[in-house]
């Protein structure tokens, strides 16, 4: 460390100005036929010192033959951060993180982040703009796909497992990445759903909803961070001092690096509260932004900024290091080559494989069933039909990295495998006639429906979130020939279709499942496993309920249907679809009441947790169990549901296991009235169930007792 | 004044604390058959002084009554306030707000609140809770009727307006109501639409969006303030001292009235901030609340929490004060039966009802016209169709004090009135064929669709703010037949119809026009009078746009249709179907270039705008006028419009008119990042045009040098 901070002084000295811009430039890979490569002037930036980092820069001999130049002919020897967006997967993709989150399964999580890192760090990668973290409760919203849904615990966990996954415990291993968390803060609250609109929610919002994945993001050690595109009630994120510096660097004590977002440094000069480069590269810096992603502001506009004033020197220098800090820690002054110097074995890609079939059967959530799942191996003829039956490309979903879609197994080819006693027909279903044709002859049929990758994913807002209508024609005329109808739905966000849900016999949400979608979809139809996946976030029964989260606050009047003065819409439910948290099995459990380890306990005391739960059904399965609080009465109003922790339970047919959660008073803190965290004495509910459907949830009580 | 005051102190006094406490206490009127009325067990608290003002009690001998219990029978004979929702009028019912708000005529505005307190205070009362205050942009929310719309400067035009309208200068005449404001504030922005749902926005909303209405009332010397339902981000805003006491009390200065929303203080419980009716009467009393309405929670629990510490004598004092003070300055003590003393004079009345027929024929908004309209006076044969085209009683809308059905003139009875040499054939639409009958032989068909009024105003939120599926299928039917066809739409709020819009000749946003709807309509109709009604808010193209409002504030990425990496919808267009400001006329108007009187103004100093605009069309007609700004940098964003001024010119075919606007630098400050209002150097833009349409307006630009 010692040693650390002497070469990064050491280099310090060496850094002419234009040096130390250009460590904080990151440039963007060129492109041409053949993918990305680096036209000369770029190459020349780079021997000249003028770019610290790369975007976008693909294949291990490319990468190879960019830091040689970097490393082998600058002047100051300064090796480069390849960065990439390796999201779900580099070159085996495991489902979205939105359908990974519906494993509830940190270990998994964990699991697929270390995959995903050594695929990409044998191309060369060394850091990727994962995990995620941004609460998300509005599913017009794109990107939700890449979210850990709407649950700020949830996403916490989710960052942890992540930032240990992609980085391990040491970053210098050739096979680790940096990981960023991103995008800091509230990016998925953009004025209804619309990509890159302003957000703007309280500062009690900031603390118990978006901040607390990446205050766990930091905990965890996560190597960078990337303020969002948007703007917060009147401040550019990439501009937000307060929240960049002041919460981040200060509050949690974040060393790491901040990253821009692409472009989002010259942007703030749209945003209207920079006039020119030089302003916008000022107003980015100062609020903590190290690294400027391939707009150029930094290197065109830093000198200026410095020239006018808007800029110390020392603010400048202490980006540097930090950018060099990350780079000795990633190993990359030592060994600048060791990331892309050895191909994957074939073990290795085959482990991956196994792993992506494993997260996409865990992931798949089993929306509504009535006993048509499993399907029996005996089915004499199954219609596979749809225009996401057959596409193994649309598997991969949005942000594929190095996924092929020559690589992924369609839904079609996952069925034919998982039952080889069946006669499987197909019809993409383009032409109607022909889908019933061959749904006619089938004993039932499998209706894959849903979103194409190119729905889904950044800058695909979509106002309608819905099943699209020109699938709707050809469900309704399947409905109508009374067959068994298992629907699958692919999406990156929960999809809007009451008209479905009361007509198919069984639905799965089936998100984008990645390169083994067909095979996890196979094992889950043929009862191989049963399904144990759960919905990150609430599923809207309409369009006009959104957002809609679990998490709200009280009401002084609630819903009552026999009070019209109460709390509802008069034209749809209050609830969702399908709650938070819902997931059927092809089991039924059973919940006992929670037993707290004991009734009362001061601030920083722990208490355990214990539910029993019986697998009453015919079937081993996992089980996901919810722990969440309800503080009935405190200084400022509470969520109706607060999810404080979960755990998963493997289960035999009649076997009784305890689920155990160990809690913390800091479990049950929150923001003041002047938005100080604080725990207050009372009594705090502690409900305990497979959903937040407060029906199925059963409880006791503690009582906080603080001392003075 | 200073005899008020002894007045004052003398009664504080002689006062016992069940006497002070029965001051802030407001009951409600019991209920029989016959109306309000007040049993024994109320009477028994009005004279044992256990109340100081009374809700929705109806009748000029009710209301004596019960003014001679309290005068004559209790022990400190102090005068009862009588109170009531009289929100559009009493007995003649004006368009309901967000409908008389689309004339954009501060006068009108004026003239129907004094007419309705005239008929109000003629049957006793002495407070109204009007105007509603609340800027909305949410049309899922039921009570967006009671809003004058999406724009903070047009609600505090309304406000001002409202509040002198009801109060005139001397609260003292007999014919003065003391005018509410309310609900502050945010109560438009609860989740999702739904009614009594929690809302959650940053402090610069307060203070750019939701507090100027309420600080211009304040201004006008409104009586009295109604905080919000509702909670903000934790607080329900009937505990929020910061903003009760801290802003309005403390900065805006106000010393009139705090009254609680019915129960709301009983329903602190509910919110979980209270534990009991003490805790409940003491955070409502200690964050600024006087006057409890009808829970009963200060009759129970501030004698209990004075008990237990949790307030101070001197709070209950001061409320009691201001309690007295309104009661005195409204002239209670000297004349307490001057209100009601006097029925309306007939030939009151009569002006009551022009004055309603002229705000509802300003109120309307003609959406869309292909020339069909005006309709000419020897069309031979008029379809009038629909199921609000003969529902006088529907034309009253929600919150309809003492208005009745049988004293409003529907659409049809209107129609008839205007085109005396047409046949006019009428079916109601519940039975297709019929309609289409009646339609098939007639020149036009006036087909009037939307919402009832119990599905509009208070508890009547709706996930899908459309026009009623059942409707469509009727309009779908008489569109087929390819007659011209004129459509109203009656509703509390903008409806999405899509298909409407696609096939229908003329649209009219008809609201819930009051007591001489039909006349009104049938002004518009026959071209007796060009239409001259705005669009008061953005009319969404898609429920999935909401909230859809024009000040939004930029993005980093500007949609562009060429770029998909840019802020828009893949599936709707971001641009609402009619904007903000949209309305159009039976002539066409030119605009000029703005016109500033200065280039440059330091802080403190005013410029005039001026615009000309020439009527080119054939036809006189009034122009409603707008004058934006944009502030395109800025040391926080700015909205990319932001309106500061509007005027209403009457213009006559081929004159050209002139509209001046008199701007001060204190229309270009906003609240910098600490949230204190400033004004700040630089170039402002000055637009001017017929709508928040950016395509149609004109500008200018003036620079702001500031003077350190």
């Amino acid at each position: 460390m010692m040693e650390d901070a002497a070469r990064i002084e050491g280099l310090l000295q060496a850094m002419t100005l234009e040096d130390k811009v250009g460590q904080l430039a990151m440039i963007r890979a060129d492109f041409d036929a053949a993918g990305s490569t680096l036209l000369a002037p770029k190459v020349a930036d780079i021997t000249a010192g003028r770019a610290g980092s790369v975007l976008d820069l693909r294949g291990a001999s490319a990468i190879l033959a960019a830091q040689k130049a970097a490393v082998e002919e600058s002047r100051l020897k300064i090796p480069l951060l390849f960065t990439l967006d390796v999201l779900h997967g580099y070159r085996t993709i495991f489902p979205v993180p939105l359908g990974e989150a519906a494993a509830f399964d940190p270990d998994l999580w964990e699991r697929t982040a270390r995959a995903a890192a050594i695929e990409a760090a044998a191309d060369g990668i060394a850091l990727t703009y994962a995990p995620m973290l941004d609460v998300a409760r509005d599913p017009r919203w794109g990107r939700i796909v890449e979210s850990a849904g709407e649950d700020p615990v949830v996403t916490a966990r989710f960052a942890e497992a992540k930032v240990k996954g992609f980085q391990t415990d040491d970053l210098a291993r050739g096979d680790a990445l940096a990981a960023t968390a991103k995008h800091f803060a509230g990016y998925a609250a953009v004025n209804a759903g619309r990509e890159y609109a302003s957000a703007d929610f309280s500062q009690r919002t900031v603390e118990e909803v978006y901040l607390p994945p990446f205050a766990a993001s930091v905990n965890a050690g996560v190597a960078a961070i990337m303020p969002a595109f948007i703007e917060l009630a009147g401040v550019p994120l990439t501009a937000h001092r307060a929240l960049l510096t002041g919460v981040l660097r200060e509050r949690l004590g974040f060393d790491g690096l901040l990253i821009s977002d692409f472009f989002a440094v010259a942007e703030l000069i749209k945003h209207g509260v920079a006039a020119d480069t030089a302003e916008a590269a000022a107003l980015a810096l100062n609020a903590g932004v190290d690294i400027d992603m391939a707009s150029g502001t930094y290197t065109d506009g830093l000198p200026e900024a410095l020239a006018r004033g808007l800029v110390r020197i020392e603010t400048i220098d202490a980006a540097v290091r930090r950018v060099l800090a990350l780079k000795l820690a990633l190993g990359l002054f030592d060994k600048p080559y060791a990331r892309g110097e050895n191909a994957l074995a074939p073990a290795t890609v085959e482990a991956h494989r196994a792993l992506a079939r494993e997260a996409a059967r865990k992931s798949i959530v089993l929306l509504q069933n009535n006993g048509v799942l499993p399907l029996s191996a005996q089915t004499g003829r199954l219609a596979v039909i749809g225009p996401l039956a057959d596409a193994p490309g649309e598997m991969l979903g949005p942000w594929r990295a190095a996924g092929e879609a020559s690589e992924a197994v369609s839904f079609l080819d996952g069925v034919k495998a998982a039952f080889p006693h069946t006669v499987i027909v197909y019809a993409n279903g383009a032409h109607i006639p022909a889908a019933l044709e061959a749904a006619r002859s089938a004993d039932a049929v499998l209706l894959c429906l849903g979103e194409t990758a190119n729905m889904s994913g950044e800058a695909n807002s979509r106002a309608r979130p819905v099943v699209p209508e020109a699938q709707r024609a050809l469900a309704e005329a399947v409905f109508e020939l009374g067959k068994p109808v298992i629907v699958t739905l692919t999406s990156g966000r929960p999809l809007v279709a009451p008209w479905l849900f009361e007509k198919a016999d069984a639905v799965l949400a089936a998100w984008f499942l990645g390169s083994e979608a067909g095979n996890a979809l196979g094992d889950i139809l043929s009862g191989a496993v049963s399904p144990s996946g759960k919905l990150p976030l609430s599923w809207p029964f309409d369009v006009g309920q959104i957002p809609i989260y679990y998490g709200e606050r009280p009401t002084g009047r609630p819903a009552d249907p026999e009070n019209h003065d109460t709390s509802k819409y008069i034209d749809a439910p209050n609830e969702p679809k399908f709650p938070f948290g819902h997931g059927i099995a092809y089991t039924t459990f059973d919940y006992g009441e929670p037993r707290a380890s004991v009734e009362t306990l001061r601030a920083g005391e722990s208490v355990a947790v214990e539910v029993d739960i019986a697998n009453v059904g015919g079937m081993a399965a996992e089980e996901i169990v919810y722990l969440f609080i309800r503080d009935p009465l405190a200084s400022v109003t509470r969520p109706l549901l607060e999810l404080k922790a979960f755990t998963k339970i493997k289960t035999l047919s009649g076997e009784r296991v305890t689920a155990r959660f160990d809690l913390t008073t800091d479990d049950f803190s929150f923001p003041d009235a002047d938005a100080i965290r604080r725990i207050e004495p009372g009594e705090i509910e502690i409900l305990t169930g497979p959903s937040a459907d407060a029906a199925l949830l059963t409880r006791c009580r503690v009582r906080v007792v603080t001392v003075d």
